[in-house]
This record gives structure tokens, C-alpha cells and sequence, in this order.
């Protein structure tokens, strides 16, 4: 549980009062209560209000805000507000604002526009942190802490350039280790001194934000960058911990986002929190892909939506409305997934500048007579009603996808062999192939204990970190099922291949090596054939993107190319290894060939289904003291219905019994408990 | 008349001397007499030579021309040259030159490239202009002073900022003020010092020419350099007058052009001149809009055509040439929409530099025998016959479209709901559809006297001005009819959201409120289903980008949605008030909804087409003692007839009674009459 | 014979031991031998590695590798080593690194970074070059000079801004000139001082890349930068040559690549050579164009085909491995147009960094066993059969096509009429029209001998240089035939337009005088009728484009517009002038239009095929001391036929005599002898 001061699902989100006159604050406490809203996060960006120089801090209009939000029943997630800083200082110490990746020194303005390696901000910022700690650590309307705001973004200041020297000290030791690790002898770029080393930017290696002449210093300087964030929100933490012993601290997320390694953050924060802003045409099964990283950052552990909006986002390029009970079906749909809040951004809209046009619970009409007021409203009562029940209950999935931004970084700035090759939606076409099938999935990281599982699957893991290789041959040697697939086991942590033949390390495990990577033009396909009817798969399946062109060892061959000059060389293999058989995708499949291929591993290991259901249902099962809760969400217009086998089961929304055909009805929920 | 020296249709247009060597002036001089040509712009770039450094002024080559010129029977519009500094001036002022939108500092080269805010340009600009109007001021050729050339762009200098600053200071007397207009509280940017406000740019708060994080700092700079610019204007001007008080002056705008307040200039421009290069795919009716706006900005006064080619231009993507009978017809249409000048860019295309490929009266084969040269002449010839007759002629529509500069940049500067509403289309979907139906139409700005209309058309005005909403509702209380749109009465003039219930200000004129707006992503679509068949309008219509949601309080629904979840709501309605209807029209309609309902709305006002025409006629009319002259534009390339029932009409070109049926030949022209 | 130490085509490529283990090179000894390698290009990247810092100068590594490959039967094309400098010089002396078209600083990084007029560079450059030639130029191993790499980039520091305005002073002696030169009259750019001028850039004339307000200082700074570059090369041609005195020197040029005047560089080259990175979808007829120009630039000289990839690249967006048999397939293209080497970049695949994924000789996977190094070896193989019989031998073409780097910079700088005319497309397909017919051509640049030809092909000529009219005049006088295009001959090496009439000075050549240029919209085209049957033209061809308006003088029209305003123009004339014709074509034709006209023009002229093969099969012949060696490449996937009448002919591969009928298997090389 969060904090125990509210146990149930907390429901509210991001709430500005510094941005409105005293007289909306009592329309907002009757509108809050109307909502049944009970958590709100406040102070978010505060920073100029709370500390209008560099000697005064006044915390008296938060006061007045902590206190009336606990009057009126609601609890807070206090922000440090350090998500922008005030413009005095971008003046006074202009060491505060950012260096762009064209080298551009910016002046005060926008968000995610501070320097995390100037010493100025990071002693101001940690400064207020702990203060607003010291203050209100026993504020009995705290239940959480959130540092910062979606910290993000890149910076290429000089102070940046200096600490980057400095962390590749740490890193490498010897500037011999470094040129062995960047093949700076590559275009005689080889460093005699630390201080020749400049950060990589377009002034120097990079381009076009993801092209580099020296994947080996791009690397390290999105792992730098990554750490200096860290250490920035590190700093904040350890100054509110210093004070606050007790409540939870995070700060939210967002996603893939990808510039910051969140394997690498979740380790610091006491909760993960994260902001879910799907749009329109956003596949379903994305989402839920994304609720299963943010859980998987921490090993399962519930997490935080932090933010969602109720209605429309302002910052796509087309803002549709959520449809009539599509808010309420997502939010269902991330606690199904993990989260133990539904936060909204915002609980008020604001009336100027950018995200004005960003939905809220309360918007600009001002009062509770709209569709957004009223289907957030009976959210409210719906989750009170459903009280602590569901609270951390957790998956129990069999199979695991990884998913590793250090690989994703890596793959972005490979030069070669194709453009097309996306490592985010790679992924995604295997969690999607499990998706429709109802199937359980657990998103992991590259530390994760594979051992849990039955069936793990890295797509397209370019990068081999040390040990990972012998972690899968323990899994497989024991029983485990492994999977990847083409232009993997390619180069190590530095990005230097792993020569002697490709997939490296994981060349034992899988029983092939590949001769050849061959790059598809736009328009080009080639098949994957298999060699005989296996269960679901038989004919000829359109794959893509790469082809590898392999040659087996001791795995066995199940399916071949069907065209191009490398027709007949496998394009599906498979090797017993141990107890455990690990399998090699050469190749990027359709949709068709991974529903199948999935399906059978899933039926060889005796992996159901959650449901047996059409597609258009999301089926998601949470379990706690061993009861499972299973979550049936229609995303269709239409009614669907199911037929669920066993006796016992309560809709936990209705607290009717079910049996037999369940309906769900278009855009509705079930929750069946039993 | 601009000046009764000259009492006929100006003739001629831009010449530069200057660029050519002696020899040439005299085939100049014939060639000019054998096309009829009597005016002259020039100086338009002659700083350089004028003053060849910063003491020395030698203007002996601007009086042979002047001379010279007048000696052939040609007057002058005569620029102050400062359309580009000299490069001495660069090189020894750097402050001259500006600074872009990304934060560097430009070096000599180009135009538009002098700091607005730079004393020194100020000081040397005007000083110019009042040496100019010293010396030629009583010169008998003189007709009209042309001040520097097509103002355009911003500048983010030191200089810019500070004067930035001391303008907000102007604007807002205190920070509170300023802070409350933007609504600085919005991601902590509130501001304590004066100091610490830094001019919107890559730098600070903008991408991509027109995202912002706020649109209040960014709206206000657009006014700030709109207002520099003219300040420019302004001091060359009233450098003129001091010596020089009566000759008219103007400066050459461009239409549509985003980045300056024309109505704001228009309030300081003796006459409004303007420069009009539509492409061989530009909509006709696009054209003349463009030309009933710049009418519309000193309410109806005739204009001057400044520029446009002859024949081709250089700058467009694919240069088409203009066909036969195109020129002639294309002067026609501007002097039916109010020019009393048919001026070109240029007489003689230059030799070098990247206007060469540009049109012009003389092509670079230098002689007389081209088609081009032929045509121009035959204009020339007619523009003599025709003398004075319809200088001075008023249009007489009873319906008005609203256009306003800082809506427009409110609406490009929103972030949400969508990136496919353009306002300048929009506006002319409106346009056109009255367009289609030869009804005239005045474009207005927002100061605009609204009771010299029956019908005024304001799309998509989302940003109220102070005492708009009163005007409008005075002038639909004494029984005029306004229409609006989707997506109006949103915000007030600092962007801030007008709260209680969109359309705000507007929302007892139109007795409905809007809840939501939805954005359409691409491809999708909605319908405009009429309630009941109203004349030309029944059925369904498409529409689509935006819908909005709304409510009818005081007013009838004629039309609903006829999709989505939205269906059943209000489409269009119609509000009577006082003694007249205010309408509102909650999407974005095709031509036939728009075509239906304008028809309907002219019909409901007794408002007569001008001609019963079919379509590929254009048709204007101007007024002059009483007397209608109907211009009838043929833009097909066959001949097209109409009906014309009375009699006593003339066709004042070939002098003929005109009676019955009208024959316009292809791309042919008549002007009736009587 | 490039170096007779060395009698055959040379076989081989970059190889970069310094970037590997010692134990590696053993294992590369053993694989050069197996593959058949003789001919290593080294140290093209050692910059930092001989000089490790100002004052150190170290050869021991590059001692040790040229002993060893000569040991093994290795040549040595030993490059200076100056593509990229070290990273303690751009520490120590900022001047070294360039200034980008954006006005930014460059820092270390990456390689084309070396300011061109920095004196430190220039210095350490041509010291680097002098050393090794000192140290170097007896060593038994030493083949060639190979300086810097791939030259490229351009420069916009204030050390080339200094230095262009000493290269303008001594092009144009005088301001006057300048100015004149320039147009800069035109918008009032007068120059008064030779440092007012700025170097052309984003921050002053230019924009996109290739759009700028003044052709002329934007194509004179094309030309000084080409020269600067240059400048760079001649100071380390001239070191080593103080030392070396007969070995060639070359510097490996790109083709087609823009930004240098190649044909200017050619003459201080002693032997041209160049890198081939055709792709999977570039024409063959396209690479085949672009080893005729390579050739041509030293007038017919074989060239060293320096690299190309063994299986496939990895900057490209799709990295396609090369099919089975092109690699050989493509290489003896290269011999067929003039190569007398075949070299790879690279030897062995580098184990990190950008190139990582290009293509080698030796895989990652570093052994012999793989399709790519099987391949390499069998070429090695029957290259070393080849022996030396076809070094030197020269092409015999009859007809000649003009390109020129000089023109392609005006028609790229030059502001209307259309974006839609890419030179090098244009000339394309005029090449392409006679490769498909078989027929053998040279090309070649504005000052090459025209008299060696019968045919001289200038497509699209608008800018006509100082003497080439007369040249094109005296070579249609004797007999020859001269074609030429719509947008010829409009410019002059200044890019000030020839007045007068279209197309300038070559009007009396041609005969026909252009009034007009239409640009035609996308979609849009136009027809060239044929007046009357001839020869393999009838009827009508599509063509678009630019559609000149022209009128004959002399000459006798061949066929006219269909359509438009300006149909029954003439789109295709004639001119008899002395013993010769001269043809010009209006627009820009279709392929089947092309085929057809060139056809009959080689017809007129008894210019035969090569060969009557089907379409797939690529013909090309070289000749030696009178011996034809004709090379049949069958590009297509399957086997083709041709006859050959001759008796005598042996297939210099087999060795076998070949009569009747010739079978060139898929992806076959026939080089048929006699």
C-alpha cells in the first residue's frame, strides 16, 4: 500500500490553486467533493511563488492550500516544485539554463530547461526539497512525495562537458581503456588527454538527434546524461528523506520515454509513478504494453497513474475527446495493469498559456454539469465503493518480454543496416501476438530474475550485457523457454561487436550463427516457411525489415526463407539446450506467424489464456492473497460477451455472481473476483 | 484620387536605372512610350548609391532620373531606398543587422535584415527619407513617395529585447498586470524584475515558427514587432511630411502576409498599395479576397496595385507563365475589387541576382516583339481610353467578412485542438462560397463600423476583443445577421480563456453554449444534418476538423450532428435577437453547406446577386455618382454568356450598348455601364 | 600503367591494422593470400596515431605494417593520413575545426572538419605529407600516393572569410568589377570596400542549402572553396612529391559528389581515382555514367576504382547485402569503363563505430568461410589470370556528353523557374537513352577537345563560359553534331544572363531564339509532335519540366508543342551550320523520345552499337594497341544471348573461342577479345 493513511485506489490528479483568486478555492473544494476526489498534487510548479529571490522562501499561500485540501477530506502528493525554475535565477546565475544539442545556450523559458550539472541548480533545488520537508513532513494531508516533473531532455553545457569527463574517469580508469572502448582509432580519433574529450553533439560526432560517427561516446552520453537526471532527483530525495522518513517518494514518468533509463531510476524511487497520455488511434494493446513496463521497472510492484486526462490532451496534433466511458475504461484499464491511483492532469484547466486546451475534471465551463464532470464523478463513487480490495494484488504472468533502454539507445544510433528497424515497436509486435491471445505478460528488465518465468522473450537484443548471456543458458539449461531474434547478440555493452560470428554470446544458447544481415528496400518481403505443420503454424508467413541469414549448429531448422537469393536457409530455428529450448526469429514476422508461434510455446508450456474471449475484450488478472481478480474490458462500440467456466465469481463492481456467459457491455468493465 | 496630376489608372511600375549602364535608358524611354507606360517606382534599393558611406550624400543619378523620366512624360512614386542598408552600414554598425529567431546574429546580406530597434537604422532610415523629400519634394514628377519595400520579419536583438521591455512597461504599467495577462503562474515563469523578461524564441518559449509554451509572451511580440516595423514607417513618413505635404505615401503590403497588423498600418498609410503574385493554381476567388482586404483595411478606399509580373515569377516553386489574356485579365480583377493602379514588379528584368527570372515589361531579349511587351502595350492603350472614369469608385456589399491579424496569430500560436485549422482557409471557404454566387462582399477588420452591413460573417474568432461582443450584439439588435463558428469567442486579447461556457462574450448573441470541441484526426468526418429542408439547404453535409459540442439556450437548432457520439447535438443554429439572428455554425462545412446557407442568408436580407452568371464568371462592381460599373471576369478558356435584363448599358471598353445576353470571350473582360 | 611494379589490375583495399591486436594481422596475411590480394591502402586514418602530439612524429606501427605486407606480397597505396586530425590539435589550435553553414563553431569530431584556410592545418598537413614521402619513397612496397580521403565540406570560418577576399581580389582586381560581376546594384549590395564582403552563409545571402539572394558570390564561393580544398591537396602533392618523384599520387574522389569542381581537380591528379556506393535500386546505367565521367575527367586516362564495398554499406537507408555474383558483376563494370584496379573499402569489417556495418573482405565473423570472402577470393583469382592485358586500354567513343560542375552550381543556385530540374537527372537521361542502345560514350567537361567526337550531347547548358561557344561553333563547322536543351545559354560564367535573346551565344549555332520559359505544375506536361516521320521517330512523346517558347531563325523545325497556349511551337529544331547540324529540344523528353532522337542522330553519323543485345546486357569496350575488348555484363537475373557476326573473338575468361551465338549466364561477365 502507499501510505496507509488512504487505503484505497486515491483518485484525483494535479491541482494549480496559485494559478486561481481565493474565490474559485471554495467552488473547487465543493466540486472536488462532488467528484469524490481525495488526493491532489499540489506545488508541482511552484518553485518562483515559494521563492520569489534567493533569499526568501514563503511558504504561507501553501500552508493555505496543505490545510484546506486536508479540511475538506483530500490528501496530498506534494511536489518539490522544482519542474521549472524561476526566472530571477535564469538571471542571476544564467549556468541555470541549458545548452541545446546544437549548442545553442538557452535563456529563461519552457520547462525541462535546467542545467542538471550546474552546481547553482542542484544546490537550490535540493535546497527547497528538504525545506519543503523540514516544513510539512508531518502534515497529516501528505501521502507522498513527487520530485520534480518528467524529467527529461538533454543538456550540452560546458559545466555538462566537465562532469561527462569526470564520470568517464570513474567509468574507465585509463584513457587507454577509453579509445579501446569508443575504437577510437577509428578516423584517428584517439584521445591523449582527458580534456580533448568534448561531449558529442552537432558540433562534433552527432546528427539529426539519433546519427553518430562514435556509437561508443553517443552511448555514454545519453548513460551520463541519464545518471546526471538521477543524481539531480537523488539530490531532492536524500534532502526530503533527511526529514521525512516515512512517506513514499517518486517522481513521475513517462513510458518509453526515451531518453532515461528507468530501470536505472526505478531502483531510487520508493513507488513508480507514471503519465499515461494515449490518443485516438493509440492500438489498445500498447497501452497495456506500457502499464506492464512501468510495472515490471520494480519487479511488479504496483505503481502510481499519475497523471491521465479526462477528456482531450492539448499537445497532439489532433486533441480528440475520449469517447463516452473511455476514461473510465482506461483508468480501469491501468489498474487492471498495476496502478493503485487514478491522478488526473488536471483537476482544474487553466486559463492561460500552453495547456489550456489539456482536459480536466473541472473545465473551462467551471461548473459540474458536463460529460467530463459527470463520468468523472461517477468513477469516483465507483472507486470508493470499491474501497482497499484490489490494492497490491500483483500479476502472476509465465511469460516475460524484455526491454532494455541501453539496447534501444544503441539501436537508434546504429548506423546501418536499415532505417526501418524500430526497436520500441519490435517489441511490441510480440507483446501484441500475446495480447490478443488473453496471455499474461510481464515487461522486464535486463537484470530481472528470469527464473520466474516459463517463456522469455528479448526481440532484437543488439546489445549483450556482461552476464546476461549466461543468465538465459541457466534459464534454459533449466527448463525455460528463450526467444530472440534477428540482429541480436551483435555488440557488447560499449557497442563493439562480439566478433567470431553473430549472435556472440548467445551463438551456444541458440545453436545458429548468421553469415549476413540483409537490409529490405520499402516494398520488399520475404516469407517465412515452415518445414512442416507445427500446431498453429503451417504455409508461409510475410516477414521483413532484416533478414538474417543464418546457418544452424545445433539447432533445429523449422522454417526457411521462401524467396531471394537466401531462399531455404532457416528462417525459424530451434535449440534444446538443458531442459529449455531457446528459438531464433531470423527474420521481422507479421502479426499472423507470432500469434502462432507465441500460441505454441504458450500450449507447450502449459500457459492458458486468461479467457477465451473475442477480440476487441482486454482480459488482465491481478491476484492478491491468492484470490485472482480478472479484468474483462470491452474496447469495442459494441456489447461482447464470454463464457467463463467455474463457479464462485463475483463482479466486483456489481457484487453480482457470474456465471457461465459474462456480458461486457460497449466500453464497459468487468471485474470478476474468484 | 491618389493625385489629380495624374487623373487616370497608373500605368507602369517598379525601374531600376541604376542597374543598367546609360545606354540603355534611352531604349528605356521608347519602349515605355510604346506601352503606354506613365508611372515609375523607383529608389526602391538605392541606399547604397544614394549614400556610399556615412557622410556623403550624392542623389546626381536620382536627379537625371527623375528629370529624365519626367522629361518622357512619366511620373514617379518615389521610394526612400531603405528596403536594404548598405553594407558599410553592416560592417560599421553591426547592431543594423538582426538577430533571428534562432539566436543568431545575421551579417550584411539579404533584405529585411535591418534591427527595427537599432537607433542607428532608425536615425540613418528616416534621415534618408527627409533628405529625399527635402530635395524632390516640389520635383513636377513626383506623384507619390513609396517608403522603404515590403516590411517583413522579426527581430530577437539585444536592442529588440530592451525596447520589448520598455513596451510591456507601456502595456501593463505593473508585473502584476503582466503576470496575470500571461498567466505566468502556469509552470512557475512569474516575474519579478523587468530584467528578467527575455523576447520569445528557440531560445526561450517557441519551436517551429509558431508553437509557444506561452501565448501571451509570444501574442505580445508579434504586436511588438508589428509595432517596431512601423514605428520605422512612421518616422520615414513623418520625415516626408515635413517637407513634402500633400504628396500621398504609402509602403507596399503583401496581402495575407502573416507577421504585420495591416489594419493597425493601414491607420498610417495615405493610400494602401500591395504586391499580388497568386500562382497559376491560386483560386481565383483566393485573388480577389486578397484584393477586397486590402480595400478593407482603410474601409473601402481605393488602392494602389504596387506590383505584380507581367508574366512569371521567380520565387514560387514552378514559375508558370502567365497565359494569354491572363495579365490583362488579372489587372482587371484588381481594378474591379478598387485598385486605381495597374503597377508591375518590374519594367525591365534585371540581369543578375535572383530576381532575373522574375517578369517583366521587357524581358531580357530587350526588345519589343514579345508576347509579353504585346500585351502589356494593348493594357497600356486600353488604361488611356479608359482616362479617369472609375478612379475614386466605392463598392456598395451589404455583407462583410471579419479578418483580424491578432486572431489569426492567437489561433496559429494555440496549442490544440488541432494542427489542421488554418484561419486564412477558413475564412476563405466563407468567401468563396458568396464568391460562387457573384455576391460582393467587404472584408473588415474587427474596428470595423458593422451597421453599414446587412450580414456579417465572422469564422472562426476565437479571440473577443474589448467591445466586440457589444458592437456585434448592437448590431444584430437592430436587425442585422451575424454568423460565427466552431472554436469563437475562446479567449480574450491576452489569450486568456474567456470562463463560464464557450463562446463566452459571444454567448448570449448566440444563445447556445459550447461544452466540448473535438478534434477530427485526418480522414475522419461528420455531418450537418438539417433538422428540416430551409430553401437551398436539406439533407446532410460533411464537415469535419473541428466540432463543436454544444447546447442551445435561447437559440434554434436548424441542423445536428449526424454521427458519432455526438449525434442529435446542435449543428447550427440561429438565435433571434433583437430585431435580427445571430448564427452559429459548430464545424467546419463544405462548399455546399456553405453555398446553401450564405444563399439563405442573402435571400433572408432581399441581398441580390450582382450578375446570374455561371460559374468561371467573376463579378465586382464599383460605384462612382451613383453610377454601377459591373465587371464580368471570364477565367475559363471558352467564351461564357449571361443575361443582363435592363437596358441603357454600355460596355465601357468598347463603348457599346450592351443588352440581353453578355458574351465574355475567354479570359475576356467587360465592364458594364449604367 | 599506374605503377609497373605492379602489371595487372591491382586487387585490394583499405586496410587499417593499427585498429586491431597484433594477432589479428597473422590471420589477415593468411586471408589477403587466400583471397588474392595485392594491394593495400593504409594509413588513411593514422593522423593520431604517427603524431601523437606537436612535436612527435612516431612510424614504428606504420614501419612494422609496410615491411610485413610487403613480406606477403602486398603493395602499398599509402595514404597521408590527413582525413581527420587529431584531437590534441583541435584542443590546442581551435582553428582547425570548421565553421558550419550555420555560423557554428565545430569542436573535435568526426571527419571533413578541417578548416581548409586554417594555417596550422595547412602546415601540419603538408608537414605530415613531406615526412612520410621522405620516409617512405624507396620502400619496396610503395605503389601510390593516396592524399587525405574523400575531400568534401565546405568552410565558414573568418580564415576562409580572410582568404576569399584575397581570391576575389585576384579574380576581379577591382571593386568595380566585383560589383558589376555580381549585379549589386541589385538590392542595393554596392561593395565600397573589400571587407565589407561577408562569405555567403545562413547568416547572410543563403538559405536551404542551395537558395541564396546572389548567385554570384554564392557560386564564386563554390568556386574558392573547391579551390581551397584543393589548395589543401596540392601543398601535400607538392611535399611528397619534393620527395617522391615518380610515384602517382592521387586522392580518392566521389563521383558525382557536388561541392567540388572535379574536373579542375583532375589536372593535378597523376591518376584519378574514386568510390563506387552504387545501391540495390541505383540504375546500372547510373553507375555506368559515372565511370565514363571519372574516366573522362583526364580525358579518357584509366582510373583507379579506389573503393566499394564487398557485400554492402551501412550509411545508406537500406543496407542491401549485394546479390551473389555482383560484387564481381560490378567490378567489372568498373574495368569495362576504365578501371585498372578493383579496390574494397574495406579489408577487414571494424569492430566499432559508424562503419562498423559496412562491408569487408573479412567479416566479423573473421574467417574464410563465409559467401562474401569466397566470392572476393574467386575474383582474385581470375584477376590474377587477367594479368596486365587490359591495363591502359582506352574507350573509342564517338559521342560525348558535356557535364560541367560549374553549371550544375548555377542551375542549383538559381531561383526559378522550377525546383523540379535536377541536372544530373537530365544528363542521366540522355546517357540512358544511348546505354540502352548500346552505343559507347564519353564523358566530359566544358574545356575538353571537342574534336574528337562526332556527337556532342549539353543538356541543359545555361552556362555558357568564355570561349565555349566558339569552340561548340568551330566543332559544328567541321562537321560535327551538337545538341543542346531548353534552359541553355542563358547565363554566363558569372550568372549574369545573356541579353538579348535565348539562348545567348549559342543563338547563331542553334538558330532559334527563346522568347519564353513555362515551368510546368507537377502533373502537368506537354507533347513533342513530330512534323513528319524520321527514322525511329513518329508521332507524339511526352515531355515536361521547363517548356522554352522558341522561334527559329535558320533553323527548320523538327516538331512542335501539343499542347497549350504554345502548341505548334517548335519543341524540336535543327540548324544546319557549316558541314554540321545543331539540335535544339525545347523540353525536357521522355525516354522513348530520347532513344529515338539519338538513335538517329549515331545513325546519321554511322555510329554503330557495341553490340544488338537484349535490354540487361551492359556493353562496354576498351581498346589496346587495336584490339577491342568488348564486355558483355548481363545485369538481369536470368541468361541472356546476343549474336557476334566476327570471327576470331575469344572470351578473354575462359579463353575459348566464341562464334554465333554469345550466352552470358545471370549476373555474367563476358569479355570478349578481338
Amino acid at each position: 500500500m502507499i501510505n496507509d493513511k488512504l487505503p484505497k485506489i486515491w483518485y484525483g490528479g494535479d491541482y494549480n490553486p496559485e494559478q486561481w483568486e481565493p474565490e474559485v478555492w471554495a467552488e473547487d473544494d465543493r466540486l472536488f467533493r462532488l467528484a469524490g476526489i481525495d488526493v491532489a498534487t499540489i506545488n508541482v510548479f511552484s518553485w518562483a511563488m515559494i521563492q520569489p529571490d534567493e533569499h526568501t522562501y514563503d511558504f504561507s499561500a501553501l500552508d493555505e492550500t496543505m490545510d484546506r485540501l486536508y479540511r475538506n477530506g483530500i490528501y496530498v502528493c506534494l511536489a518539490t516544485g522544482t519542474g521549472a525554475h524561476p526566472a530571477w535565477m535564469a538571471r542571476r546565475y544564467p549556468e541555470v539554463t541549458r545548452v541545446d544539442a546544437k549548442g545553442r545556450k538557452r535563456k529563461f523559458g519552457g520547462r525541462h530547461n535546467s542545467n542538471p550539472n550546474s552546481a547553482v541548480y542542484r544546490t537550490f533545488s535540493s535546497r527547497l526539497a528538504g525545506k519543503l520537508a523540514e516544513r510539512y513532513k508531518d502534515h497529516p494531508a501528505l501521502v507522498a512525495w513527487h520530485v520534480s516533473n518528467e524529467y527529461g531532455g538533454y543538456d550540452y553545457s560546458e559545466q555538462s562537458e566537465a562532469a561527462f569527463r569526470e564520470w568517464l574517469k570513474a567509468r574507465y580508469g585509463t584513457l587507454d581503456a577509453l579509445n579501446r572502448a569508443w575504437n577510437t582509432r577509428f578516423w584517428g580519433h584517439t584521445f591523449y588527454d582527458w580534456e580533448e574529450i568534448v561531449l558529442p553533439s552537432e558540433l562534433t560526432e552527432e546528427w539529426n538527434g539519433s546519427r553518430t560517427n562514435f556509437q561508443g561516446i553517443s552511448l555514454d552520453y545519453r548513460r551520463f546524461m541519464s545518471h546526471s537526471l538521477l543524481e539531480c532527483y537523488r539530490l531532492e530525495y536524500d534532502a526530503i528523506r533527511e526529514h521525512s522518513k516515512d512517506v513514499p517518494i517518486t517522481t513521475n514518468l513517462m513510458g518509453f520515454y526515451k531518453e532515461l533509463d528507468y530501470f536505472e531510476w526505478a531502483k531510487y524511487l520508493d513507488v513508480v509513478s507514471w503519465d499515461n497520455y494515449p490518443s485516438l488511434d493509440t492500438p489498445v494493446s500498447f497501452t497495456a504494453m506500457t502499464h506492464d513496463l512501468m510495472r515490471g521497472l520494480k519487479s511488479g510492484q504496483p505503481f502510481m497513474l499519475m497523471e491521465q486526462t479526462p477528456s482531450q490532451q492539448n499537445w497532439q496534433k489532433y486533441n480528440s475527446l475520449k469517447r463516452p466511458g473511455v476514461m473510465r475504461l482506461w483508468s480501469y484499464q491501468a489498474v487492471a495493469r498495476g496502478a493503485d491511483t487514478v491522478l488526473f492532469f488536471q483537476l482544474r484547466r487553466s486559463v492561460g498559456a500552453c495547456e489550456k486546451f489539456h482536459g480536466a475534471v473541472i473545465e473551462h465551463a467551471g461548473h459540474e454539469h458536463t460529460r467530463v464532470f459527470r463520468e468523472c464523478a461517477e468513477l469516483g463513487r465507483e472507486l470508493q465503493l470499491l474501497g482497499g480490495e484490489l490494492l497490491d494484488a500483483r500479476s502472476a504472468a509465465k511469460v516475460a518480454i524484455l526491454f532494455d533502454w541501453e539496447n534501444r539507445w544503441a539501436l537508434e544510433l546504429s548506423s546501418g543496416p536499415t532505417v526501418a528497424l524500430n526497436y520500441v515497436n519490435e517489441v511490441h509486435k510480440y507483446y501484441d501476438a500475446l495480447f490478443a491471445q488473453h496471455i499474461e505478460v510481464d515487461m522486464v528488465g535486463a537484470e530481472e530474475d528470469l527464473t520466474r518465468y516459463e517463456i522469455v522473450i528479448a526481440p532484437v537484443l543488439y546489445m549483450v550485457k556482461p552476464g546476461f548471456a549466461a543468465r538465459a543458458e541457466a534459464f534454459v539449461q533449466a527448463g525455460g523457454t528463450f526467444v530472440t531474434t534477428f540482429f541480436s547478440g551483435i555488440v557488447d555493452e560499449h557497442d563493439l561487436v562480439t566478433l567470431g560470428g553473430y549472435p556472440g554470446p548467445l551463438r551456444p544458447l541458440l545453436g545458429i550463427w548468421a553469415e549476413e544481415i540483409d537490409a529490405l528496400l520499402p516494398g520488399m518481403s520475404n516469407q517465412i516457411v515452415m518445414e512442416r505443420e507445427w500446431k498453429k503454424l503451417s504455409g508461409s508467413y510475410e516477414c521483413g525489415i532484416l533478414c538474417d541469414l543464418i546457418h544452424t549448429e545445433n539447432a533445429e531448422t523449422l522454417a526457411r526463407y521462401g524467396s531471394d537469393f537466401y531462399q531455404g536457409m532457416p528462417a525459424l530455428t530451434v535449440n534444446r539446450f538443458g531442459e529449455g529450448k531457446a528459438y531464433y526469429i531470423a527474420s521481422s514476422p507479421n502479426a499472423d506467424f507470432l500469434q502462432g508461434f507465441l500460441g505454441n510455446l504458450c500450449a507447450d508450456k502449459d500457459i492458458e489464456p486468461l479467457v477465451q474471449a473475442p477480440q476487441g475484450i482486454e482480459a488482465a488478472r491481478r491476484i492478491k492473497n491468492g484470490t485472482p481478480y480478472l479484468f474483462l474490458l470491452n474496447h469495442t462500440g459494441g456489447e461482447l460477451t464470454t463464457e467463463i467456466g467455474s463457479a464462485g465469481i463475483h463482479d466486483l463492481l456489481t457484487g453480482e455472481e457470474v456465471t457461465g456467459t459474462v456480458r461486457v457491455p460497449a466500453k464497459g468493465v468487468r471485474i470478476l473476483k474468484g
